[in-house]
């Protein structure tokens, strides 16, 4: 089945959303919004600017949020989580602004204008400013473990950026590396996001260890997703445009499942198009035929299913209560935003 | 007088060195090596290669010694300063791969081939992660005090760097505003090195103010020496070409103490050279021309002694001892560096 042509029928009302979530921490969230705005400031007029249009643009705020419900499933009382959700959404901001560095400057596809220039330049130095911003919080916040767990954390997405480079354009990439890279660039925030809202409610590490648990594997799962949405998504449902991930060449489960059962044919489009990056019109529509024959979308659909169970079964030990099932209904959504 | 025609007579054994300071913490920088070594090795191999490649070039790891000669000034004992010393570098490494980013992406320059594509994302990442584990060793030391001293740097950094990006090319830069960036951009970073020192030797806020005035003075006159050696230099005595500051159209003083003094005729080449960076041949000769018609670079290196003057001051109330006799050379070779 096509993921573009059929959407899913099934009652719109019953469709996991995000919601309960955002009815849970939304009051938290504008304190969240409020420590955010205050702390992108600087005389430096550039980087409220820059900032402000990436933060003010950007979408869910899923990670700080996990952080708000995590600190509400352990009945955190206080504010220091506001704070520190303020910080994730910093590491992940300046993420983002790094790897518009590393996308803008990849004069293969033609893009690196003065004005992709300009946007280097500023795009690394106020990512910076809200890296350095976010351990400023840190340590006014004051506790050695929050600081370990997202020193820990950043350092651990810089490896798997930095990993996801080497493996770009090599379609000799195993699966295990394909993995690694995902823990590490994406799902390694999403488990630091939610373990912190244990460490501010003072809970035991066991529960540090399952939320953290939680949010590898919704993390992980994120990710399958994104992939998949890069061959199967409608322009209009991804903030970026569908296919980007093929056009540069990046090697993600939907390639790599295709790759496993391609025939010598197969195999010479993929390294042409991937490896050699020599892409010609009907390329991209060749990739999702391909995709479709392999059933490989679908493969790599039941992967995330399969994480987002794990992520589900991580909060086994947690008593039932709103917190709970918001995070639980985030799972499916995160998934489900396939259709 | 042209400062490179014409060296100044001296007896080369008394020209002021770093020797004192290398000999004065020579062991501990074994430890600092160590230390670094240690920290930048990743399974993702590009991190160290890269890394390694930088910090194995590099130059004199002055931070790094200050930090060292500032706690033997405060007396302390232990281990410490040697993990927070690598911090200082790392930190100063990672903000010289993303000061590479930030000039390579320079299309005007004619430099962003494909290798440096490469270069960019992986100095940005690289960098990520190298300031990433600077704080995952700072908070494995666990001083909140030092956590402060550099994420606060940090930020300054940023900011100063981000200010500079915005004073490029603008020769309506006002000296302020050049004083603000290169005390952000450099010196910063050399008051949080010294400051650093005194903390982990757990002496008063008043030695700890001192030490970080006495860095802070001296990275403005380093930073004031280095922009002055751009147009005073000859190559073999500079890590980058001379010129490349006003190739790149950097409102650096000597350049601003010539436009103060321009007439029409000059403001125009200023104009065309800086901020329409519109250059030809013979321009960076008639720029050494008019900086020597106005002794702009004259001027600068006198700033660049009042600063020097201001950090020897700084260290007024420690007690007269080896320490203290090598801090205080480091400054008068940071400034002799122009001969």
């Amino acid at each position: 089945m096509s993921f573009r042509a059929e959407p899913k029928q099934q009652d719109s009302t019953a469709k996991p959303s995000l919601a309960p979530m955002m009815a849970l921490v939304g009051d938290d969230m504008r304190k969240v919004n409020a420590h955010i705005l205050e702390n992108m400031q600087s005389p430096v007029a550039l980087i409220p600017q820059l900032a402000g249009h990436l933060i003010a643009a950007g979408g869910k705020r899923l990670r700080p949020m996990l952080t708000l419900a995590s600190a509400k499933l352990c009945a955190a009382d206080g504010e220091r989580q506001m704070a520190l959700a303020a910080c994730v959404e910093f590491i992940h901001t300046a993420t983002l602004l790094h790897d518009d560095v590393v996308d803008e400057s990849d004069l293969r596809r033609g893009l690196a204008t003065a004005n992709s220039v300009w946007g280097n330049q500023a795009s690394v130095l106020v990512g910076d400013f809200l890296f350095s911003r976010a351990f400023q919080l840190m340590t006014a916040d004051g506790s050695l473990k929050v600081l370990k767990v997202l020193s820990d954390a950043s350092a651990i997405i810089a490896e798997g950026e930095v990993h996801q480079l080497m493996t770009a354009n090599d379609i000799k990439t195993t699966e295990a590396a394909y993995m690694e890279v995902i823990q590490a660039k994406t799902a390694a925030l999403f488990a630091a996001a939610c373990q912190i809202g244990a460490v501010v409610a003072g809970r035991p590490e066991s529960d540090e260890r399952a939320l953290a648990s939680y949010g590898m594997n919704l993390g992980i799962a994120f990710q399958l997703v994104d992939d998949i949405l890069d061959y199967a998504a409608p322009d209009d449902q991804l903030g970026k445009n569908q296919g980007d991930d093929f056009r540069e060449g990046k090697i993600t489960l939907p390639v790599l499942l295709c790759i496993a059962q391609a025939d010598p044919q197969e195999l010479s489009f993929w390294q042409r198009c991937l490896e050699d990056q020599n892409q010609k019109e009907g390329d991209f529509a060749q990739a999702r035929a391909l995709m479709e024959k392999h059933g490989t979308l679908e493969s790599a659909k039941a992967r995330a299913g399969d994480y987002g169970a794990q992520a589900r079964a991580a909060l086994a030990d947690f008593p039932d209560n709103p917190a709970k099932q918001a995070m639980l209904e985030a799972v499916d959504f995160c998934i489900d935003r396939l259709f």
